[in-house]
Parts: C-alpha cells; structure tokens; sequence
C-alpha cells in the first residue's frame, strides 16, 4: 500500500464534509474517463472519485500498473466490436494490490498482488472495487510488468498454441508480425514446449538486430517477409513444415505462411496490421484441407471465464513467468499523470518490437 | 445381362485363338485409355480387352452407365490433384450390373445393381473385375441415373450438410452456384430435414425459368448475385440468418453469402468457378468467428472408406431417391461409342443446370 493513497482528498477538505466515517473513506482516487467515443486525447479526461468501502465478498484493489494496448486505443476510438456503456473507463488489463478485504472474503489478504479478469471494467484507475471471483491473485515474486501484462498478449499466444491442433515437441508454428507482443510470446512458449518456430517479421533497416532479439527469445528461425518467398528451411529438412500459421498481417503475408502449411492445418487471424483481407486459394480449401479460423481473446475469456482450462492457463504462463521462461514485453513504465503520453506512444510510435507502454500508479 | 457382351469378340477371330477356355472368357470388351495427361479430345481412345473371369470374392460387372463429370476432364487433363498411374481408364463413377460372382462372394448375385466406391478405378469401360469390397450393392427400384452419379455430388452435398455444422429443422443454409449439380442436391437434401435454402445464381435471359426450377426442387429463396447483395429476407426475418454456408463460386460471390452468417459458423468451399480465391476480412474471422473450410469429396471417401458413416450415407441418400425425394441431375444419355460427344458437352455447353452427359453401355 502506497502512502499517498491515505492522504485525504483534496476535495473532503473543500467540500467541507466531517463526519469521522467520510474522514477514513473518502481519499485521494482518481480514474480517466471518456463520455464519447474518439480521438482518445481528446475524449479521455481524468476526474477525481471516491474510494468505495468493498462489500460482502469485495475486495479494495490499488492499481499498480497498467498497459496500454492498441485494442485499449480502438475500443476508446468506437473501432472495436466490444463497446462498454459510455461513460466508461478505458484499460483491459493490469496489476493491483489489495488494500482491503470486505466480509466473508476467503483466501485473499491485504497486500496480495491480484490481476483483474473482467474484460472491459476499465483499469485505468488507481482503485478499483471488485468481487473475488472477478480476480486472479498472482504470486509477488511475479514482475510487475509480467502481471500487469499477463491476460491478453500471453493467453492469446497461448490459446492460438493449445486450442486449434495438437503440438508435440519438434512440431513447427509458422508465425508473421513475429515481433508483436504476442509473436514474442509465441516464441518463448513454443521454446518451452519444444515447439519450433518459424517467426516472420519485414524488413528494416535495423533487421539484424530485429533477427538478434527474436533468436534470443527462443525464435528456430527468423526471416523476412522476402527471404520467407524463397526459403529452403523446409526442402532443406532444417524444420518440418508447419503445422499452425499465425497471422496478425493478412494479405500477401498471410498467403506466404499459409502456403508452407502441411495439409489439413489451420491459419489463425488474430490481428490484420496490413489491413488487407485474408485471401485464401481455392485449392488450399479443397485439396490441402487448409482451416482458416480466427481468434479473439476476449470472446474466450467470455466464453470460458469459470473454466479449469484458464486456471490451467493462468498457471502455466505464470510458472513460466517465473522460472524466467517467459519475459514480459519490452516496456516503458509512464506516470499515471503523464497518461496522454503514453495514449500518443501508442498510436505512434511503431518500435522495433513494439514498446509497450505502461500506467504506473505509484 | 445384354446380349451383345455375349458376342464372341472379333479379335479372337482375327487372331485365331481356338481353346474351348477362351472361346468362353474372351468376349466383346472394351474401354477408354489415356496414357499421357492432355486434351481429353486427342488423348484418350478407345480400346478392346479381354474380360477377366472374377476370382475368389470378385465378381465381374457390366457397366450400364457412368456419368462425365467436369473433375473427370480435369483429371485427364493433369490439372487434378488426384493422378492415377497412367495409362489410366478415366471415370470416377458409374453403375454396373454383376455378370458373375467368383468364388465364396456372399450377399451378392447376377443380376444385382452395383456402384463401385474405389476411387480412380476408371469406369468408362463396359467390364470391370472388383473385389465386392469395393462395391455397393443397389436397389433395383434406384433409377440408373441416380445410381451412376450416387458417388460425387448427392454425397459431397450431404457430406457437407453433415459435418461442419449441426443443423435442425428450420435452420438455413445459403450456398451460391445453387444450380451446379451439387448444389441441386443441397436444395433437396435440405427439403427433406426441414432446412431451408438460400440460394444464390447468376443472372442469365432465362433467370425466372431456372428460379421456378429451382423452387421446384424445394429452394426457399433464389436470389440472383445482384439480389443477394441487397436482400431483406434475413432483417426482414423471412428466414433465419444461415449457420452455413456453400461456396463453389469464389471471390465476391463467396464474400457476399459470407457475411449473413450467424457469429461462429462455417463458409465450405468445394468448387471455385470464378477461378478467384476465397477472401475474408480480417474482422469476420476475429470478431465473428467465422470458420472458413474446404471439402473434397475424393478425400473423405479415402479416409472414410469402411465406416459406418458411408454405409449410413449411402442407405439415407438411396431411399430419398427412391422415395423420390432426390432426384437424379438433368442428363443425356450419350452411347459409349459416342463418348467425344460427352466429352465435349461436359468441357463447353454450360446449360441453365448444368446437364450431365452419361456414358451409356447398353
């Protein structure tokens, strides 16, 4: 628990209320919010709001930190198909600290570190009040960046490995946009599993460095989107051809990690930063037997939020996490106050391997 | 049994043979050969055999029809997936009637109706020596257009009904190329359950006549390609949204019967007559989960060859034909002597429903 979330409001002293209950409740909370959608630097203000008392089987949660994603950017622009009921607080994901535990509470202590798991309640804000069942409480010797990271770039390599065909060690993925902050985990899962990848990235003039990181990370091979036209890593025998593509491109990209495919694999679209169509031959569908599927984490984690799969998976990524298996993204960490920078990094500046920027409410 | 495949064959009288075995077992056979891929015009000729007497669990059949289908031109031509060892026979289906039963050949007589289910075995000859595993027997009462084209189109129609999505009555599918021969079975195998079609065609002088056909074989709907893109029928609530979709066409018209599917269901392609790939957006795939696949039928029927799943398909399929409920395609019988005929039919006239021309042994 920090010390400035126990300072009094500001605003109790000007309002003048006194009462001895307000006088320990009301504390120095704030939270960005924005009342229709647009250009998030425009519609996002910050505002000032009470610390609720948590309730029977709540729990007081002060935010540590919290990213930044493009899909935070889309969702506060109108882009995005899962709209929240305006006003909204913007954020998806993010790592907390309980401050205090309401009645009938079992199993959680003040100090634990807990990640919230409801998608859309917005964690751009220093205090939240949750129900238990709405939080998963990670281990401290988790990084904060891992945590506060953990339930959308992580789950979604992860499910893209697990739910769409069966990988055993010495299998590869073929994967483009491999220097995303999912293909990055893509490649250390993969490596811990035994799993080779494939990873394609374009070209650039520091691509070296790129291919450098990526091979650090675990990556079997790293090539780009012209050295993968011509590769002879599959004639050659150097890896087996693929038996998953993950694509976050689309367009001529995704036709070139689909076509190395063995046949009767899927294609998974999980992003489309080409903003170019899938285009798939008629032949890869008939005689290749090619699957081409999406993927979209937040309709998973609606669909299976009571499940022992996301148990099972919120275990193992943190297992990994831990035992240094599975970094967490390249960040910068951005005061809470200094929130439009990290909204404006996001929307522009296009890094190497995609800094993430992270809210840090401390 | 016809009285012409009794005939002794001119060649033995030419060549002199004269031992009371052959007088007996060298009869007036004949079939069709290619042994380079090309122009199915120049590349195949017709040529005389010896008709093999049937061994222990063979039996031999006479061909009475087999049908030319454009995947047989394709597969003459080279330009097929499947290639058989050449020189080959071409044809892929057909019904026989069994000539005689080899030694311990049980729950088969003379007389019976057959389809033989191997694929590539080549059916366009008038005798063929099978193992009776390789066949299935047929009900008299089964017209012999219905038998001779059983095996590619009513199945991949009920194949792809069947396997990719759950479907109850009242439910809809929309499929485009609705007139294709696969098509006019998906109409009607959908009758039959209680499901109900969209059908998508493209315009042509004579569109209300090919409408009322289709209607009369049990559409729900027929829209021209023009008129899908605009339609009120789903708003409306004429019909529910589709949970499937069948796509033989390709390119736009794919995109088009696309994108009414219900959130989460599947687009099967097994034809591309536009010659343009299948493209789906980036969103379609993420946000609506739709399942993009291909079918082929030569590819089940490998994997499924002794499975309980054909026997039943076949026994569901053969008593809606008998019951009159699937009728055969439209056809022209064309006398085997006569094949360039069929062959140059099937490549060039590309009627209203797409006629079959059927080899005719008799």
């Amino acid at each position: 628990m920090s010390a400035s979330a126990l300072k009094p409001s500001k605003l109790f002293h000007f309002t003048g209320l006194s009462s001895m209950y307000q006088r320990i409740s009301r504390r120095f909370a704030s939270k960005l919010v924005y009342s229709e959608y647009g250009d998030p630097i425009k519609v996002i203000h910050k505002e000032k709001e009470d610390v609720l008392e948590p309730e029977t089987k709540q729990v007081l949660i002060k935010m540590l930190a919290a990213p930044v994603n493009p899909a935070d950017i889309n969702t506060i622009q109108g882009k995005y198909p899962s709209k929240p009921p305006l006003p909204a607080v913007p954020g998806n994901e993010g790592v907390g600290v309980i401050e205090k535990v309401g009645p009938e509470v079992e199993g959680l202590c003040e100090g634990d570190h807990v990640v919230p798991l409801t998608n859309n309640l917005g964690t751009w804000r220093t205090h939240l009040v949750l129900p238990t069942n709405n939080i998963l409480k990670v281990p401290k010797n988790l990084g904060l960046v891992e945590a506060a990271t953990l339930t959308v770039n992580p789950c979604t390599a992860y499910r893209m490995l697990r739910d769409f065909i069966p990988l055993k060690p010495g299998d590869t993925v073929i994967q483009n946009g491999a220097n995303s902050a999912c293909g990055q985990n893509v490649i250390q899962i993969c490596r811990s599993w035994g799993v080779r990848t494939v990873n394609v990235v374009r070209s650039r003039p520091d691509i070296e460095k790129l291919k450098s990181y990526l091979m650090d990370l675990g990556a079997t091979h790293v090539l780009t989107e012209e050295e993968v036209r011509s590769t002879d890593i599959f004639k050659a025998g150097k890896v087996d051809k693929p038996k998953l593509a993950l694509n976050c491109v689309g367009g001529k990209s995704a036709l070139e990690i689909m076509r190395y495919l063995q046949n009767g694999c899927p294609i998974i679209t999980y992003g489309g930063m080409s903003r170019e169509p899938v285009t798939v031959p008629t032949s890869a569908l008939i005689f290749k037997d090619i699957k081409v599927r999406g993927f979209w984490m937040t309709r998973w984690s609606k669909e299976k939020s009571d499940s022992v799969e996301r148990i099972e998976m919120f275990e193992e990524l943190i297992s990994m996490m831990t035992n240094n298996d599975l970094r967490g993204p390249v960040y910068e960490m951005i005061k809470f106050d200094n929130y439009t920078e990290a909204l404006m990094n996001t929307m522009t500046v296009k890094g190497m391997i995609g800094k993430k920027f992270i809210l840090d409410f401390s």
